[in-house]
């Protein structure tokens, strides 16, 4: 069993006010956060706590893939996974995160395009951080070149 | 509509590969993983998958704690939110997120113990990182001094 920490300090109120989140079990970095700046187009410099659940999902998904492919007796050379994932209004009220797009790139030996599809849709189904993500419609588009 | 795009560039194997995650959209940082260091009982300077969904969510839920409050004639002057994120073996089979444990202390104006208290109840159902993590159990201990 692990546990990590992570910590925002918030000051002010939603509109005006701004936080700082800090990766406190790692003490990789500090990152200031706002809600204009998250609900904003673009990100601007500023990261936002849906660039870090994509951060959370791409890289869990990689291990659990690369896992399974491992058990399938292929050979990883590469992947690459991208999380694009979606802030909007919510139709009940409030905001949400109503989709995770994950695009999946894998350079790997031992397998067919049809074996690698259906272990990438596995390890969507198994990987701990889509397991806890059950809340959003995680969606799929896996190739590969062997 | 905010989109936010995270990704993993991975070589190898899970137990002797690594990875770099990377905060696109932003661009404030790019970060090792590894799934040894993941399960270790010390991060020892590494990120993981679990440590940046405690940032997510700590930094979501400070956001809409401050949203509530303001809602309710409050003035926030800080908050600390602080998130404890499990990774552990799950008995279904692999690995599994069982439970994050939110630890929230304040420094409200205009509020009492428990409309503070119930506020945060309310914040944790409703952050839209909260909404998303259906598939694990968060528990909350909150205080405020006014």
């Amino acid at each position: 069993m692990a546990v990590r920490t992570a910590r925002t300090a918030w000051n002010g109120s939603v509109s005006e006010g701004s936080g700082q989140v800090e990766l406190t079990s790692s003490g990789t970095g500090t990152f200031d956060v706002s809600f204009p700046r998250r609900e904003a187009e673009t990100a601007d410099g500023v990261t936002s706590p849906e660039e870090l659940i994509g951060a959370a999902l791409s890289s869990c998904y990689s291990m659990q893939l690369s896992a399974l492919l491992g058990g399938a007796g292929a050979t990883v050379v590469a992947l690459e996974v991208t999380a694009d994932v979606t802030f909007a209004a919510d139709p009940a009220g409030g905001f949400h995160i109503p989709s995770v797009a994950l695009t999946v790139r894998g350079e790997v030996e031992g397998i067919d395009a049809e074996g690698f599809r259906k272990t990438a849709e596995e390890a969507k189904a198994t990987c701990p951080v889509s397991k806890a993500l059950t809340g959003t419609t995680i969606t799929l588009d896996a190739t590969v070149e062997s």
